[in-house]
């Protein structure tokens, strides 16, 4: 689709090198850590204000008076998840916020799925989404979910499978099971990476599809395919009698990329006090420390309070926002926030330095899912200033120091704001 | 205290792979055309509030009830037609609005002209702006505009040059008369390309100077020089007994470039609905279907609704703000707001699921002439949220929800704004 013969004016090359530089840069600035970094992520928090909702947002319309007294001390301004106008799922989102460009390191689906239920995957691992399905005689799939098996079900045919196919050839394959009729299946060998087509038909009245490699001509990519054709081969038959799980799809197949450690990185010694799995796996994904055993945001704040002393960067997740939006229930969302607010205060006790409240994406009750729409972020530390508003809102946001910027640069900030970057140049 | 020896992330040509991958992406997650988006262009809308006009600009002063009530349920941004402190010509500028990053696609004034002439022109053909004058005996030119002849004897001395030279050796000569003293001259060969200097020495009292290539070492550059000048050596003896047009000028002296087609890029049947030659032209260099036959702002939008069916992407080109601005005319630029606002609601009979209205560039009335400054813009559709802003202004604009970005990405915003970008990851 890219433009013909026209030479671009900057070389590849060049483009190339400037681009490296400004990484390069923000490593040889980066200076120990002094003090806490926070980063209080509220899922999907962003929303845009519509007619039928009296033109406010959730945030706007939540009674949030532990933020809008923070808001007087902070910068605000709004960010842009990747580009204008794409919309991330989770993992770029959160990998953006952690300063990773979403685009230079892409993750699949199967892999954070495998991260979420704990598993210790490695570099070059290809991992899949799976779930037991139920197939009539034809192999026609019948039912993409086998009725909904309980996770007892579900985990005895794990460890059915994972005792009768533990190697392919050279390749280990290591099976766990989720909840319900869902489990994930990681494959670690040599020489293998994805992504993959699906083995789901995605619609009930067909077969399960063959994968093939999405890029026809990745020879890593090929064998890989060829080793989830054999697992299929070998793991099919030992479902043969069973009912209603005789059969499983496979989706979003592919590898662990290669991406450096949060600590490598920055400097500081992360923590993520995450709820749900997905969000646990990202946090693993750069190498941070997964707190566990807490249930609500006020446990999640206390486990912070708790842990103030073994971590320089706490990842701190907050799920309903983005849950509610998803749903398309205003008030829900609206009350989600105004929680997150009542519990707030429990952090302030040992107030970070550095502390950014966002999202990872917007999620618009009117959209009912990820949107584009750049998140708003408040930036609070002894050096952030005043924006002068009153709240935290999206149309604060939109009018605050930070301006419109991308994601990634937001740890640069919070480095920033923690005196963490020296000076360039003289 | 510095960090020093990491290593940088990603190598150089991984990098460069990145850079390419975006519009890959936005490639990739394109998905079928949903609704109608409509491109509105107020030519030169930007503008500046001076002292000297109450601090207002002529936006702001303008009676505007139609954007009014549009911007209550619109998002606002501004943005850089191409990089700060860069003024755009009409070409980048649109480029830019058509989602084409105009430094990687260069188009010479000679180019635009040809397409405004309705010129097919093909990838690779140098097109020149020419315009007959009066040479003294010596060769100087002593009237750059031959007394602004007549259209009917601009073709009359084009016909003659057309019969005569019709090659030069294998390249084709192609000669299309303009309005008064203006032609065109298109060279359809093998192995040439712009840009070269012009054989026009800019006032009067001198030589016509002979073109050179821009860039000394381009060998096809070299070829397209040694064209014209034998296109001078076969074409001004034929004019040596007229008067006054004896001799003719040729600048901006470029090759088309090959550029993606915008249905190819976007998936979207595009329709141009414009006046002018040159802005017909702009669209049809990225193919758009070009809509003839009216004459007035309102006459366009009746079009549009008449082509409502045809096309799922309408470029609308009101060009009267930025003339008065290039005169410097305060309150018939304002005026030319209040004659579009006037019209507004033809186009909103049928409004257009993502509506986008902005200028290519401001033309500040203080500078007569374009600018650098950010253009407002205002983006409406469903999910386009609402800035909770009274006006469409540039001071409003200011505090839009879309921040400050460049032009070039508005188009991604309009996709997405019509649910045609798909989810980047999981």
């Amino acid at each position: 689709m890219r433009g013909g013969s026209e030479a671009p004016l900057v070389s590849t090359l060049e483009k190339a090198e400037l681009n490296m530089n400004l990484d390069a840069l923000y490593s040889e600035l980066t200076l120990k850590p002094s003090g806490k970094l926070a980063l209080v992520v509220l899922d999907g928090l962003g929303d845009v204000a519509t007619r039928e909702q009296g033109f406010v947002t959730p945030l706007e319309a939540a009674v949030t008076p532990n933020l809008d007294a923070l808001s007087k001390d902070s910068a605000q301004g709004r960010m842009l998840p990747l580009a204008p106008g794409i919309t991330p799922g989770s993992g770029p989102g959160h990998l953006a916020l952690f300063g990773y460009d979403p685009l230079e390191y892409q993750v699949g689906r199967g892999v954070i799925e495998a991260l979420g239920l704990g598993m210790e995957l490695k570099a070059g691992d290809v991992a899949a989404r799976a779930n037991f399905c139920t197939l009539d005689e034809r192999g026609i799939v019948i039912d993409r979910r086998a009725g909904r098996i309980e996770t007892s079900v579900c985990e005895r045919l794990c460890a059915l499978l994972s005792s009768k196919v533990k190697k392919l050839g050279e390749t280990e394959v290591i099976i766990k099971a989720g909840k319900g009729h869902r489990f994930v299946v990681v494959f670690r060998g040599k020489g293998m990476e994805g992504p993959l087509t699906d083995a789901d038909p995605h619609r009930e009245g067909f077969a399960i599809p063959t994968v093939q490699p999405v890029n026809a001509k990745s020879v890593k990519a090929k064998k890989a395919a060829k080793l989830v054709a054999e697992f299929y081969k070998a793991a099919l038959p030992l479902l043969g009698k069973e009912k209603p799980a005789n059969g499983f799809l496979m989706r979003g197949i592919a590898h662990q990329p290669d991406i450096p450690k949060f600590q490598d990185r920055y400097k500081l010694r992360p923590a993520c006090i995450a709820i749900y799995p997905m969000y646990k796996g990202l946090a693993q994904l750069v190498a941070m420390t997964k707190l566990e055993g807490h249930q609500t945001i006020a446990e999640q704040f206390e486990r912070y309070l708790a842990e103030y002393d073994n971590y320089d960067y706490f990842f701190i997740h907050f799920k309903y926002t983005d849950m509610y939006g998803e749903d398309g229930n205003f008030a829900a969302k609206r009350k989600a926030v105004e929680d997150f607010d009542a519990a707030l205060p429990i952090l302030l006790r040992k107030k970070p330095e550095v502390l950014a409240i966002t999202g990872d994406h917007s999620t618009p009750c009117v959209i009912k899912g990820h949107s584009w729409h750049p998140q708003p972020v408040l930036l609070h530390s002894a050096y952030s200033g005043s924006d002068k508003l009153e709240r935290f809102t999206e149309t604060g946001a939109n009018c605050g120091s930070l301006g419109l910027f991308e994601a990634k640069y937001l740890i640069r900030l919070m480095q920033a704001n923690a005196k963490m970057l020296d000076k360039f140049g003289a």
